[in-house]
């Protein structure tokens, strides 16, 4: 069983797109990351979902979250204001020190759970020859294993 | 909305269940991580997935991702073995100096989204009186903040 064979397809993103955008295709198909296109169409991040939180919450009420309760719900409504004007590309990690979820298709079942393991990233895109074959979830890759464990 | 609104049907494990019962609960239900309950019953922890990796994936293939290329399909096959014999409790991190990320079912979408941030969860337990009401994913919350933003 090798990446390619656990990739199921799923949508991808440019990095300048509106960061919005990116919410909404989320928020609608339920996944909890996405893969980040370059302008010529290759894979080349990974936008974790929680990534984009960092951005709609306030500051001081990470640093203080009991200040998240204080807060007014017209505030709240203005949460993802913080969004606009901006895009894709500027909510990437400005710079990080592990390398993209992104696997051959070739990848076993062992190096897909390393590469997760290592970057943290809720999904990893399969890319053959730049272009994206399909994401691997943590629940698939848990199938996966249980599966190589009873064959 | 309030956390109440938000949350969603889901299953929870206790401390003292199997390990591999917990890898077989996210992947067929297709969950990024689960709710741990203490033994009467209250939830207590979240487990997430990639926690779960961290036991399956060998410490030298997790420092030195070449290695896991050349490991060959037996292995792969015992993974999950590393998982015979342990409990849920065993794969919980052994200190955290984050607080579990579950909510009032009063909580507010900014405290969901502030916890989320705080304790990198990809889900947060809904918890009334001691009893799970459900989970938040974050999909869900991103939703939310959508349609806030457009109220």
């Amino acid at each position: 069983m090798i990446a390619r064979d656990l990739a199921t397809p799923c949508p991808s993103i440019r990095m300048e797109d509106d960061a919005i955008d990116a919410v909404r295709l989320m928020a609608e198909q339920h996944l909890p990351g996405l893969v980040v296109c370059t302008a010529d169409g290759r894979p080349a991040h990974i936008l974790p979902g929680t990534q984009v939180l960092r951005f709609v919450v306030p500051r001081y009420v990470q640093d203080d979250p009991a200040l998240a309760r204080v807060i007014d719900e017209r505030t709240s409504e203005r949460l993802l204001g913080e969004l606009a004007g901006r895009k894709v590309r500027d909510l990437l990690p400005a710079h990080s020190d592990v390398e993209p979820a992104i696997a051959d298709p070739d990848d076993t079942v062992l190096e897909l759970a390393a590469m997760m393991t290592r970057t943290h990233s809720p999904l990893v895109a399969v890319v053959d020859s730049g272009e994206l074959v399909g994401c691997v979830t943590l629940p698939r890759l848990l199938d996966a294993l249980l599966s190589l464990g009873s064959a």
